[in-house]
């Protein structure tokens, strides 16, 4: 029996409605830029499993450490003790991050950071006697899946059957080039409320709703009000952390720095899974106190978990390599100049690139998930390109390892599809 | 500088008051039972390392797996694929799983394995069109720190600046032989309203309530009354999972299967983060339809990371070992005799022990995090065990190789201990 039939009997997929997507292709090793299947098939994996593999699979640094991590130390509880890989790990990861962010907090994923951070926000002004509980979030925003995560997501598509239990956000729409007036005077009547705890947002490109992108200069507006009213800024750069929009972070790209960073994906480089929710000193300042309970009594078990850690570490020397930065500059360029030869073409509604994400909306009228999106996906995996279309909109974000042919390669196979629309 | 000096700079521990518990003891090497320090001390690790490193650290079965799964295949998206390795782990799970567990829904923590359990149950309700919205969930539960599990817990310590954002739950005490009648006639009410969408539960252990149990028999008519009324039971294995209890689940202890298993910790035998929430077909089959819709759309990253299914591979090969169950069974004789020469000391308010787990409440008036707390570990860190106390509970949980020389020795010192109180 092949993979896909043995899967069907115990394993639920996320994102997945069985009956109407019974099969799932058996991949059984992936190595550099490419997946292959049981049957020996190859597919240039033109998303980075979603976003995590940017190295490259298995990339022998990173395959490296987590084997000398394994043999040498797996595991111990992060209250009362600390280790290497930690140490060492936040050492590294304190070169890169913007420069005001001086704490690390471990967890285990992109939603769990997300429900640390604005865990972190509420008490940040509860410890100081002040009653703020509200949360704004930009409209068609994607944070992740727990209770927390989910309430201050607005992609309807996730939250239906949970409305009643979610908690209350108040949505701003995405600043763009017409609406930025009117967005700031409403934000502006938001943060001088004195009642909004926190601003959740991904800073630049909102993954999940297809790639939409806004500018830095309107968001660091946006930044400069709530920090005005102390109301704390919260970056989530799990999917556009760690080199995907052309610098380390795409806070690197904003003037005022975010107070929070929420870390996950690309962290481990595709390794393990593992989150950080990282602050200023000023918000770890309000936890460290004389009392007990002004501490943040959050703790998941496998916080700072020495093999997750031990692939941070490799991944954030493999990001500083001169290999990477070039091949980050290389898909840069080559999706500025994809971009320009389909700017004008009839059969696309808008193209948008930053870093290292292109993303095309196509004119086609079909929805996010169902028959039409899977036979665009069928469509590129008979070709050997494996991408995700999310409706109407393809995107890719290559491994930054991707050879320039191999990139070559996808562009043409997207534009033949495009040019038989 | 010191591992400790270093640690100080930037890294925010779980469940830490830095300013009242700056230091935190650095380990360079895990193996067997013991953790290694900086200075070569050695220590028994009488937790398991919060329950999760049961086959002893770094086990050279479950680090062959992991290595081989990094260097074939680190990872790939688990929607529209599969691997061996997950769909390998699934056959070798449900081989030991309760026979109604029938699927397998992947996340990274046991507070993601809650807050997935709790949203399956409102939308297996949803998805029927039945409006069942109240949770309801034992009083002092602890069973995770994102929102979703932080509003099912109970343990004020924990919530209390989050209390105006956590969803409502309805408590149920705890059954015991002398409440049960009253706890079956509240429960009863609670059931049949029709307005429950699930009860969740530590079953027999609440773990980080500090080892307080309770009996099958009792716990077996509540979910018998849920059952009845279609109401979820969603056991939160997450600690007792694996053979904590001496059976391989808690559950196997239960003549009423829950219809839902939380599962993470010693899943992977103390390697790296995960988590599962298993179900039974009915559950699932609410959700398989013709309507996207009515799909689960909850998802993470790295669900079901190749490296982690690896881990559980083989940690579950070991479980079944007959060295193993040996030494399960070894651990379960020892504290039994070791709680009745504790039984009637002067010293000891109460003793109890279930599977590997023993408890000792100790006639102490002392908080549960704070100096006298502290005092009581550092007594036993300088006697090379560590154990993690909580108030006046002494408890521990040993790996499951523990020698029988060395749970004397810590049964020893926890005596010497106790008499000179």
């Amino acid at each position: 029996m092949n993979l896909n039939k043995r899967d069907q009997k115990h394993l639920w997929h996320p994102l997945t409605q069985h009956k109407m997507t019974p099969e799932h292709l058996g991949i059984v090793r992936t190595e550099g830029v490419f997946l292959y299947d049981e049957e020996g098939n190859k597919y240039i994996d033109a998303i980075s499993s979603w976003y995590t593999s940017v190295y490259g699979h298995c990339h022998p640094h990173i395959v490296k450490n987590v084997v000398d991590q394994a043999s040498t130390m797996d595991q111990v509880v992060f209250a009362g003790f600390t280790h290497p890989a930690a140490v060492e790990m936040s050492e590294k990861l304190m070169k890169i991050l913007p420069d005001n962010q001086q704490k690390i907090f471990f967890s285990d994923n992109g939603s769990t950071t997300v429900d640390i951070a604005i865990k972190m926000s509420l008490q940040y002004h509860f410890n100081q006697n002040r009653k703020k509980l509200r949360i704004i979030a930009f409209e068609n925003a994607f944070h992740g899946d727990t209770f927390g995560a989910m309430s201050v997501s607005g992609l309807e598509v996730y939250n239906g059957p949970f409305e009643d239990v979610v908690f209350g956000v108040d949505r701003i729409p995405v600043p763009n080039d017409e609406n930025i007036l009117e967005v700031l005077k409403v934000f502006e009547e938001m943060m001088v409320s004195g009642e909004v705890a926190c601003f959740v947002f991904e800073p630049l490109i909102q993954g999940a709703n297809c790639m939409q992108m806004h500018k830095a200069v309107h968001l660091d507006k946006m930044i400069a009000l709530a920090q005005q009213n102390d109301v704390i800024c919260v970056a989530d750069e799990v999917m556009t952390g760690f080199g995907k929009t052309g610098t380390y972070f795409a806070s690197d790209r904003l003037e005022n720095k975010p107070d929070i960073l929420c870390l996950s994906k690309a962290l481990t480089g595709g390794m393990v899974a593992m989150g950080l929710t990282t602050c200023t000193e000023k918000i770890y300042s309000a936890f460290y106190a004389d009392h007990i309970s002004k501490g943040f009594f959050h703790g998941h078990t496998y916080s700072a978990n020495p093999i997750a850690c031990a692939a941070v570490k490799a991944s954030v020397d493999l990001l500083q390599s001169d290999e990477i930065q070039q091949g980050i500059q290389r898909i840069q360029k080559g999706h500025q100049q994809f971009s320009k030869s389909l700017q004008d073409h009839p059969k696309v509604k808008e193209i948008r690139t930053l870093g290292v994400v292109l993303a095309v909306d196509l004119d086609l009228d079909i929805d996010r998930y169902g028959k039409d999106r899977n036979a665009i996906f069928e469509y590129f995996m008979a070709r050997g390109i494996f991408l995700r279309p999310l409706g109407n909109t393809l995107y890719i974000v290559p491994p930054y390892v991707i050879k320039s042919e191999e990139l070559s390669f996808i562009y043409s196979e997207m534009m033949l599809y495009i040019q038989d629309l």
